[in-house]
């Protein structure tokens, strides 16, 4: 993680809950096959950036909670992501995931789905842990649409005539409202008034939509070789996302028939130019990212539910740092 | 189901409750993306035997259960071995499942492991339903034993090294630990003490060790085409299993070589034939068949904890016909 990253210095006002929630996340390997550690670390210990558990903290701090639970809940929460990832690396073939090979290819597949099966399962074992019935029923219902919105996005993945409402609802069924249970059950732990956990929840939630944005964004920007992920990735796999959707609704019919042939897989050597150039010309990536940076402020606007401190200040700027990062 | 399985006259004892269980597994997909109850009901609608949820709603039944989460329990069960099943054919590569193509080759990888995802999620979500924490707690220990079991399977599916002890402890955590739980918690659900419970699980353990040396034991009965799989299917995938194992334990060094060869992937034309010539040689089956029904045995045994009625009897043959079943 960069120092000059909001998270960074998020992660130094956690203090003490850092070093909990690795213990939390160590201690659940134990007695573990050597193969779910080795796997598991992989992604969770090199590059993870622990966006989700962290923010959970966050709040968590944000109203002084006190409940130890709140490591359970966020080592859960990283289990649940680091599971999504493991399994979406197989379905998508992906060859790089946080700057390093995907797991799959370490491993085979065979190890991916069964190690991101076992943390699917942990994640709902130490859920079941926090014994909080309505924080439960909330995780519960997050993971199986998070399951659902995958298998929209599988189905969709080359529909170009998306709105962006329904682009929206795909990607927050997929990532955002991980973000939203993440933050909504930290303020629940934390024993705040369901209006104020709804806040959170939107906090997470609208954070979450800018973070995905920023990555579709990402993918297409041709300066960001800083990024732990193929550049042209989603364009590749024929996957929609923001900047396709985007370009294809203001676009003439050439261009339409461009995006319509190249998202169906019949794609043809420097494509991937031609799209960085169709972009550039109709000036998508400045209007993604704006949106993008009005959900931040969406999210940020959430947070009046608390008053000011410095945990506050710092959620913040996470929250325009995930619309705005260049990683 | 044949009309002569126990099972099925098990289901006629179930009466309205299988009706109950039919519209809790229908009304789970309802609002779902297509996809999943497509590919759920290729599995669970078919040819699905459903012996689990039978099992946990028998045993509510012995028991006089009058909860109405009894159901929600049982189709969890399901769902928690249908995404088992779905996720093993992609890692297995397997060709026939329940005597039909296996899912993932007819919807592809991807939504099988998708779909799978979904049922986990969705079997937790209803778990979290039943507001029982320490059924709630069983099952969750459960999911994470089952894919730990998965992993060891992968590990250890080569080595001819393996104790009865390990390999009864391997199939166990793979298998019959679902059975152990579907009848425990049944019995907690129908509010029987911990010691009764206790016996339910015993009984389900064991029926579900019986179960797991009988499909063994099919896998290597060339007699047996009635089975809904491909015969020899964990011979070609080198996956070693209570036939390969007693063989093995049993045999001078030239057929020791020939099973190692065989198991760790160098196979030549003949060798399952040469395989099914040893074990009717060594009378191996039939050894395999004995241990399979004093499992049966120690699971009926189990029983004695509840007085006797047609459930209890209808129970103590699925545990003989689990050891001695033919499909």
């Amino acid at each position: 993680m960069s120092q000059n990253s909001p998270f960074y210095h998020l992660e130094g006002l956690l203090g003490e809950d850092v070093m909990f929630l690795n213990a939390t996340i160590t201690e659940s390997f134990q007695n573990s096959e050597a193969l779910i550690p080795q796997v598991s670390r992989y992604l969770i210990g090199a590059g993870g950036k622990r966006v989700r558990p962290y923010l959970a903290l966050g709040i968590g701090k944000l109203f002084h909670s006190a409940s130890p639970k709140r490591f359970l809940q966020a080592a859960s929460l990283e289990f649940l992501h680091t599971a999504t990832l493991l399994h979406d690396d197989v379905v998508d073939h992906s060859e790089q995931r946080r700057k390093q090979k995907s797991s799959h290819l370490v491993w085979g597949n065979e190890a991916a789905i069964l190690v991101g099966d076992f943390l699917f399962a942990k994640a709902f074992s130490l859920m079941v842990q926090l014994e909080n019935p309505a924080v439960l029923a909330l995780l519960a219902y997050t993971a199986t649409a998070i399951a659902e919105g995958e298998i929209v996005q599988l189905h969709r993945a080359h529909d170009l005539s998306l709105s962006d409402e329904e682009y929206i609802a795909m990607i927050s069924g997929k990532t955002s409202i991980l973000f939203r249970a993440a933050t909504e059950t930290a303020a629940m732990l934390a024993r705040q008034d369901p209006s104020v956990a709804q806040q959170c929840g939107e906090f997470g939630l609208n954070l979450g939509i800018a973070f995905q944005l920023a990555d579709d964004v990402l993918d297409y920007d041709s300066d960001q070789r800083t990024l732990g992920k193929n550049i042209g990735d989603d364009f590749l796999e024929g996957k929609i996302s923001a900047p396709a959707l985007y370009s294809y609704r203001q676009s003439n019919t050439e261009i339409r028939a461009f995006w319509q042939r190249a998202m169906s897989g019949k794609r043809q050597k420097g494509d991937f130019e031609r799209a960085l150039e169709i972009l550039t010309q109709q000036n998508i990536l400045p209007q993604i990212q704006q949106r993008a940076l009005d959900y931040a402020e969406k999210a940020i606007k959430a947070l009046d539910c608390a008053v000011d401190s410095p945990m506050k200040t710092a959620l913040t700027h996470c929250a325009r740092f995930a619309a705005s990062r260049s990683y």
